[in-house]
């Protein structure tokens, strides 16, 4: 079996990561895999949420959204529906969650970090995109914070990225792009850090449960891609890269 | 260690399912896991939303709230603040696709079963109760509409159940409550199949990431609790159970 | 003539208040008055409402809801349309002034007492079955607060109860069921205190209007219903109904 | 005790109905009823809502709303708010309810009359006020069908006319401004019609509960009071009040 | 080619201005331009939004709705929907921005004045006749804090008046009403100060662009009807009108 | 004076105009005119909205948004907000109607096509960057149309362009950038077509009034800025540049 794009199973879109594309944000990229592109834009701001008040503690949050015509046809903006979807509301808090299970709040200090994602083209794996961009936006944003504050401890422990994985025709996938996403029995999002642990497992088999043994060599082709998805984070982000987890 | 209710870490709470709660309902329960205990009923309407109409298929839907006193302080309601909040849609879409995944909806044929599950008293594990007790719900309301409509072939495929697991100080634990679920490093909710099979996977570890190992334990842990769960789901279901994937 | 579940016209429907179902409330209760059922909890906040701010007074106030399937057919949820109805709006209003006004607000302090009002299961009389309960779940969270605080005078100074009156078919009959009520020409629910006297007196007959006298027969019915129900309350308070009023 | 206006216990203020103050709009009144001034317009549309559908009847709805500085100091807009408050659901549920009762639906035919009832100054009994106005607007639409249509009956059954009662200083009074509004114990709102019977009565005692003797002497009062009225909406009326109840 | 109401290209409607139609308002008019027909109420707040807060000026804002039955046919309530319409937004920022240009918000001190358009009956130009009539509810404002407040510098600087005006069959003509407006092909807004400056100028010519020559052409008209609207503001405001700009 | 980035009062920002940038749109641009940024897409859809059902024509809508942190400092979403905001819709609406002007309606079909105008990076004459980039995009769309429709006409009559003008310390000045804006006394957006006619001319003076003389000084740059701007349209659309107007 051939994959729509000539891939193999176990292969990752190509990858491309530019940084500082907005010159406003303190952290800023344009992430694009495959045709998938994601804006994600960070913002630093000197306060925290009122749950988060007195605490000595910073925040790191995130929002989602993809333009009207980011997909095949077009959709209702949520802006004019008056409210955010199921679907957006469970992305953006998976994306703030992994975000933070990688940054020392403390070390931060009371000030918040918004991630913005913004899908600028979809095809598939647009919230492990944003993962991936998001963290290196957010280090980018740290690093700038670095010019007129200095850490005690550097904020940001560990890289962090995001693949999906998933099977098709009985066979497991790496990194699936629209088509395969809707053709696919089993779906799974996978975020994971520089120290291979995992830190968020979602799997779906809304339309076929699963074994022990594909979830298996699902997770190991997440970790592969992930490993690979690193690896381009720290090409993009450079001499930065170094203070990571230091 | 200890469990605070003095559990083993393998045990679930005691687990009680009163059916036919209302009488109004076409399927509905009472579910109680140690003090969570949930209302589960469900409706048959012989229509199918927008999106389904003129497949000659069914759909599961389900809703998802709790009572603004079901917790140990009051929450607003959502009615009164004029939207769900994120948690609530994540935890309805949850339940909904997760009663989907062993529904044979084209034997259903084009009518929809809403699926409410409405949390009188919280205490940990309200999303899994939920599921599991909204299977009992949905399968006493085919068995209702069995005596009306004769299905060529029974819509439900396999039983289907959920538990949540979690790692603290270290250690795999089923079936957490409140206070532990507050207290675990890492939390994952699961649910699977009559027939050993996973529909959902879902594992966080926002403040510690996890390893390959831990998970396996946590599945290891799931697996056990669900099996005896649909133990007393068959225990509640009588001789309708004997129909289920037939 | 015969009511449909046999009762005569000044009958009640069988009443049971079963209290302290739920185990984080400072009051509740389960209210069944025939099949019509609501849990009532009662929440104590060491707060008042802004417009109360600084008077050295209390606050008590309700809301109401309806399980989407305690009626007949399934009732969209009122979080989900994004807004409250006006029925709501009208019923949780109602519920609130119908308790403040046995309620000495400077007795009670700078604390505000909170109604949940939701009912589980729907026959017909949920608004007045609600004022019936709550006033019960109000005085356990009294009685809850006065082993922490010693009141000057107690802040509950006469019981309160309501029950619905109608006309069918010519004749007056006390506490319709669902039933009942949709085929009254005449519809009124009646809120009156310990002492007999009348708190709210709201009847409607917008399919018939009613006469001097016809209103002067559905006072006493419901002057009688009152009184039974207020036995009732006392019944489930014990020891703690000595106090009101005192 | 003397009325902060010097009028007795049983006096009306001044009524005004000026006929025909809009346009556009198919009937349409303002009456002023003291400093409280209030613009009736009834609308007339060939079709029903969709709960109306199919059953040759007519529709009879309200809408109620105070412009922003109708009140001594300025309210909010609900429309900027975004929602409708409790009190004016409350207001337009009941002025609708009114005027039905009144109505032969089924003489009316297949089309809706909404009131619109805007206050535009407010100085007490803008509820009632906007009853007593909306019927004589509603009569005009009526009229102004009869010019096109021929109804086998008329389609008003009987005046309707409304005003607030209360108890001051232990002494009832009709008709109360907003200043003895804000000090009444008791406040009752009567809706009666032509021939003296009620369709709606609303009293509370939120801060004082009242006997039946006391209920006794408010109704009387109210009585007289709306007679008052309806001779007044005859005089505005003029010729078209003949064929009322006709 | 005549007009439909029989009116020169360069003439205005009748206008008439009649103040101090509200007893609460510390301003306010009834102002009537052929059969529009707007109250404008100015209401005085002693405090100023939060993003002018301490900076010793004040502000002056303004919002602007239409009765639903002002128009040939019922609209729905802004309130009833939820949301603003576009529409409304847009006049009631123009209204604000344009009486701001003409008051000294320093020499007004910490404090807000606030102008409710409502239009009670519509035939075109609401939002012109809405600025000209706020102008003077604004000025009468004014001069009710006068009675209380020494200002250093009088806080409005000049008149201010608005009119539409039209290019109808190769025509321009002066003060459009309801019909012409709608068969214009170019239709423009302008708003001009005492001192024959402008403030706005709206032109739109979404059925047919227009010329430089058209341009000025309907410039000049708006400055002389302009100018004779300031002359009835004049009128209105009697004395006090010698003290703006002073 | 020197304009803050060296530019002569005439002179417009660099501009860029991109087409094709989104794989999904029947036609799209990215605009850059100096740092403001802009993506346009063009949806079409073979339906028209309500209003314009059955008249054999089309529809062009457009909506406008602008990334959270488009800006120098991050905006909260509208939809987080749950509206529009008063200039959000504002600027779409002239979009829309900016862009009807030169579409004959009836030529195209009863189709609709949306410009979807999202800011990604913004610095000053966002709409007016939208409407010269919408055009181009509208254009393409028409374009990849033609490959499948026939048209009678071409529904293009005219190329539409549209920049910011300003007096700034007594000059006019072409195309203000944020900084400039915010210093402007007047501000004007002009639209205006390949003919050298206006569509919209939109000129505030809130801070203060202008003259006549300062209007035409305007008006002239405007004139001479679209022109350039439409040169710049003409060589991003190549041949079909030539179809227009045809």
């Amino acid at each position: 079996m051939m994959r729509n794009d000539s891939r193999e199973p176990n292969q990752l879109r190509p990858v491309k990561i530019t940084t500082n594309v907005n010159k406003h944000a303190e952290g800023s990229v344009l992430i694009e895999v495959g045709d998938t592109k994601v804006i994600c834009t960070a913002t630093v701001e000197e306060r925290v949420p009122p749950f988060m008040k007195g605490q000595g503690k910073g925040w790191v949050t995130a929002e989602y959204a993809m333009l009207p015509r980011a997909t095949h046809s077009r959709n209702q903006r949520e802006a004019a529906k008056g409210k955010l979807t199921g679907r957006t509301m469970e992305i953006q808090r998976l994306i703030g969650r992994a975000l933070r299970s990688v940054v020392d709040l403390s070390a931060l200090g009371e000030r918040t970090i918004t991630l913005d994602c913004d899908v600028i083209q979809a095809d598939g794996g647009t919230r492990t995109t944003s993962i991936t961009g998001a963290f290196v936006a957010l280090t980018l944003a740290v690093e700038h914070l670095s010019k007129t504050v200095s850490f005690n401890k550097y904020p940001i422990r560990d890289y962090l990225a995001s693949v999906s994985v998933g099977v098709i025709q009985e066979k497991a996938m790496l990194d699936l792009n629209y088509e395969e996403d809707s053709k696919a029995k089993v779906d799974m999002n996978v975020v994971m850090t520089g120290q291979g642990k995992f830190v968020e497992v979602q799997g779906t088999g809304e339309e076929s449960p699963f074994s022990r043994e594909e979830l298996n060599q699902l997770l190991a082709l997440a970790e592969s891609g992930i490993a690979e998805l690193i690896g381009k984070q720290k090409e993009a982000l450079g001499e930065s890269a170094s203070r990571i987890g230091g």
